[in-house]
């Protein structure tokens, strides 16, 4: 059975933690997906687990063991969505919609065997096209999938919106929607710039800047998925019935360059290895030990010091293990002299399609963060963002300046 | 690869949800197990889900809907105990031991499509055997199985227990072991009988006369398996390290007639169909239409009331939904009178291979009961059982009578 055999489109409806917390939530989704099967459509939805579920099985999982199988953690993992889309059929069915859940194994999420940040390798989606065709609705668990020996595993930070956009790229689905607390994507966080607006529309690879530069509201993974396989993405609030943020490929006559988001990241900090040898492929063992460790380098900068040295800054998320004892570890391997580390700093980011070869642009963002007297310490820029490393203190003044300067004057 | 392929015999330790309620109880239990595998022997367990969490579930699920689909509920149900065998995998590995954690499908426990009910067609012990034979201890989720459609099903009241012999029967366990929060199987309720003692060794047939009858040690179902395949059962408790209740084949050389145990069930109800006609059929009817409605009937006592009419009384869990509306349609589809609910009755039960057979005991039994003028309602026997309805209010009275007159006088 293939797409094509059925007789209306699909839409991916996917709900996360939030808005299934409560059974009151997760009746409220269920009215929301009638409406939507109501308008003429098959839905399949996908589900988080409830709330704070996974927190709780995770302190668990912490009283009993120090270092927990990653296996095992899957397997435990794995009920929190069993549980809640269990739920989200039952409420379903309540409102005479027949409906059936599916556990990852059951919709033909295969993974590789890597627990606990497991990858998509393929979909078979029969079974749902099954049920699609008896015109059920399918509830399909997020965050999990199977492994070729029928291992349970789960696919890691952002998992279950990855699951989506999996599996309406599968699916052929007209639209994926990524239905969640805020009611779109906005030009800066609303929380801290009072005139941030929500955008309308953007192409997959501001989003995918986006995602990975502080903006929570989708993961980098699936932005990427939704990209290769040209998914039209969705991100809109789970409550209110209004229109969202569209992520699609990017209209190829919009030739205008625009700042479309400024974006905060304090979560980061900075570290410098200091006096390096100025020899080739220093910075590949370095960067080479590093992705060893599994460490997401978001920045990297390097100076010349002094004759035949170079130092080396890069920027990592504020959770990396990376201590005191790793990095003189890494500074002995490569002869280095010493290295700081700095968790006082912070990220501003300036992103739109073409940005760093627009004239003016950069020249802007300079004369703003001088007028504000924050202190430049890095600069990145790359075709899509302008990173800023700035003191921790000067993020919020800074982020609400750019904005002003940059997004709201050009309303 | 087949249990003859293993180099150590097998032990199958089934853990209740009370004792593994926490997380150190699920430790204690852990613990326990690698004792057991210290001893030399491979260990399979079977989880129950943790303390409250079924009865959570269940609630949650009512809050969405007043009669949620059976499947979806065996889904919900399912994730229990996932969660409870992924942690105690997780204790057993935090003690150095390799164990692995295996859903009812992954177990290979293949059921029929009964949901919330389903029965054990097979087990395919494969993987779990493999596993064994790497030396692992395998930790099994009880209570669930899988159709061959792949769906989850589960197995209803005393599922885990179930899921527990029949996977000792599959493996030819040398041992299944039900461990609970009792030391074993009792003369009478203790809380009831300052005198009662622990049974050490009992017979199938015994034990599944006490199931039935209101010991609520271990389900009939899983007694019924153990006595199909003769695999010897042990009930014990889960936290000390005492002998516990074997039940096995009955010593064939045991003729002597013993009364085993006294047992008392206060959950019922006694139901009278009064002046149905005395013609062939009629009970089948009247029997037939409580089994289509799943009525599990206790005891029948049929009394020619007068000429050509019956009185139909028989006893049934207090539970039954049989309600003043069905006992009317009943009456009226086999032409009786009137019908009479009395729920203040209880059930009194005397145990034994051969009781009904002996001389005397039937006689010392009334004595007895008579002696504390308790009035007996109804009487019914078998090979096995002597079971008197007696009037609630008297049921301890004549429990610890019964307990002292016929157990303890022969200790």
């Amino acid at each position: 059975m293939t797409p094509q055999d059925l007789n209306k489109p699909i839409h991916v409806l996917k709900f996360g933690g939030t808005s299934v917390a409560t059974p009151e939530l997760i009746r409220n989704a269920a009215q929301r997906i009638a409406r939507r099967r109501d308008s003429g459509v098959h839905v399949v939805c996908v589900v988080s687990a409830m709330g704070d579920t996974t927190d709780r099985l995770l302190s668990l999982a912490r009283e009993i063991s120090t270092r927990p199988p990653s296996r095992e953690l899957d397997v435990l993992l794995s009920a929190g969505e069993v549980q809640s889309m269990a739920l989200l059929s039952m409420a379903l069915n309540e409102l005479g919609i027949a409906a059936r859940s599916y556990t990852g194994q059951q919709g033909g999420i295969r993974t590789d065997a890597q627990h606990s940040e497991a990858k998509i390798l393929s979909i078979d989606p029969d079974r749902v096209l099954e049920a699609l065709n008896r015109d059920e609705v399918v509830v399909l668990a997020g965050f999990q999938g199977h492994d070729d020996r029928d291992e349970i595993t789960t696919l890691g930070r952002g998992g279950s919106d990855t699951s989506a956009v999996a599996m309406a790229a599968a699916l052929e689905a007209e639209r994926c929607e990524i239905l969640t607390d805020v009611s779109g994507v906005f030009t800066a966080d609303p929380r801290i710039v009072e005139g941030a607006r929500q955008i309308s529309a953007l192409g997959y690879d501001e989003m995918l800047e986006m995602a990975n530069l502080g903006a929570k509201v989708l993961h980098g993974r699936s932005v990427e998925l939704a990209r290769r396989f040209e998914v039209s993405l969705i991100v809109a609030s789970a409550t209110a019935d209004t229109a969202g943020t569209r992520i699609s490929r990017k209209d190829d006559s919009m030739e205008k360059v625009e700042v479309r988001a400024v974006t905060d990241d304090r979560n980061v900090k900075k570290i410098s290895l200091l006096s390096v040898p100025d020899t080739p492929g220093v910075a590949a063992r370095i960067f080479g030990s590093l992705g060893e460790f599994g460490v997401n380098v978001r920045l990297i900068v390097q100076a010349q010091s002094h004759a035949g040295h170079n130092d080396i800054t890069f920027v990592v998320p504020g959770d990396t293990p990376l201590d005191d004892k790793r990095l003189e570890q890494l500074v002995t391997e490569v002869g280095g002299e010493n290295w700081i580390i700095d968790d006082r700093i912070a990220l501003l980011n300036i992103i739109g399609e073409g940005i760093s070869r627009a004239p003016g642009i950069a020249g802007t963002i300079f004369k703003i963060l001088a007028d504000q007297k924050i202190n430049l310490d890095l600069i990145s820029s790359s075709n899509l963002v302008i990173t800023c490393v700035v003191p921790e203190g000067d993020l919020v003044r800074g982020t609400r300046a750019l904005h002003e300067g940059l997004i709201e004057t050009d309303a």
